[in-house]
């Protein structure tokens, strides 16, 4: 079905992600979907990855037109010059990214309009761990908070309700919270 | 002590990477630190994190003078618009990201120069389960496969151990691993 004036909520088209919907009921298979990234150091704490293909719907999809490039670094109290937020900080920014994509489209599903989404998140950390100077301490952050601001058009409740299924089917909300198998292989010649 | 030309290896300066350590030691409270995110939702899929401040020794950290942008987005098949990597993207070069700089710290601290450090990252992800279609997939990636490519002037075995090394130190590869307790709140007033 094309898009109509009415169908489009919060910039989803809730026509077309039903559609998606129906499409994977019908043919599970083009559920799977396959991302990459790439990285290459390039001096010290800076290094870059470039992400561009990826898999799914049973083929490797060629739709972006050109790579998206991602600097990362350190600021100078952790030996870096600041090319780059964090790596940890980039894992903040994921986490917030999938966390308010969720949020947008499940109330897009559900008839919420939303006039505003914010969030601030916050990550604990004592490098007394990634340093390798105590085993008290994790590597990574101990706790992270993340505050959200949401307005729209329904009920707090109703907001309220949005912001929990947001939660519960975030990709990198779950892998953050519950961790994710990782091998690591590399090649030294 | 000043840094010399022969305490940089890998852009690294170890003789400021050993005075933080030793400075940590003496005073293990400067070792808290606190990295954040703030996260505006602009339309659909699009998003927007902006990151710079942050706390460390004992006081919030004015050395960065501006701010890092970030911007998350979907592709086509995901019903956005690829105003810039998806999240779970982000997740991967965040790892990827971590992974390395803890593998070219590690190195500079055992004397190891490096010429490459290269790396792919995928991630294997069922949509059903994001999307809220099957109870029998995770809502983020099922595995992650990490394979580096790495040269240096050191014997193969040293290189390997670096490997094993920035593992056993990466403050991404920790959390993605072994989870990260995660709270959120919300204001919908």
């Amino acid at each position: 079905m094309a898009a109509t004036a009415d169908s489009v909520r919060n910039g989803v088209d809730s026509t077309q992600l039903y559609g998606t919907l129906d499409a994977i009921k019908g043919d599970p298979s083009i559920a799977k979907f396959q991302f990459r990234a790439q990285n290459r150091w390039i001096d010290g704490s800076h290094n870059r990855t470039t992400i561009r293909d990826f898999y799914a719907a049973n083929q490797e999809d060629t739709s972006r037109i050109e790579d998206f490039v991602l600097d990362a670094g350190e600021p100078a109290i952790l030996l870096g010059t600041d090319t780059g937020p964090n790596p940890a900080e980039y894992l903040l920014h994921a986490l917030a990214a999938c966390l308010t994509t969720s949020l947008v489209y499940v109330a897009a599903a559900r008839g919420v309009h939303l006039t505003e989404v914010e969030s601030t998140l916050e990550g604990d950390m004592d490098v007394q761990g990634a340093l390798g100077l105590s085993d008290d301490f994790r590597n990574g952050f101990e706790h992270i908070r993340v505050s959200f601001r949401v307005k729209g058009d329904a009920p707090e409740e109703k907001l309220r309700e949005v912001v929990a299924r947001a939660q519960q089917r975030s990709a990198v909300f779950d892998m953050v919270r519950n961790g994710v198998p990782v091998t690591v292989e590399a090649a030294t010649a």
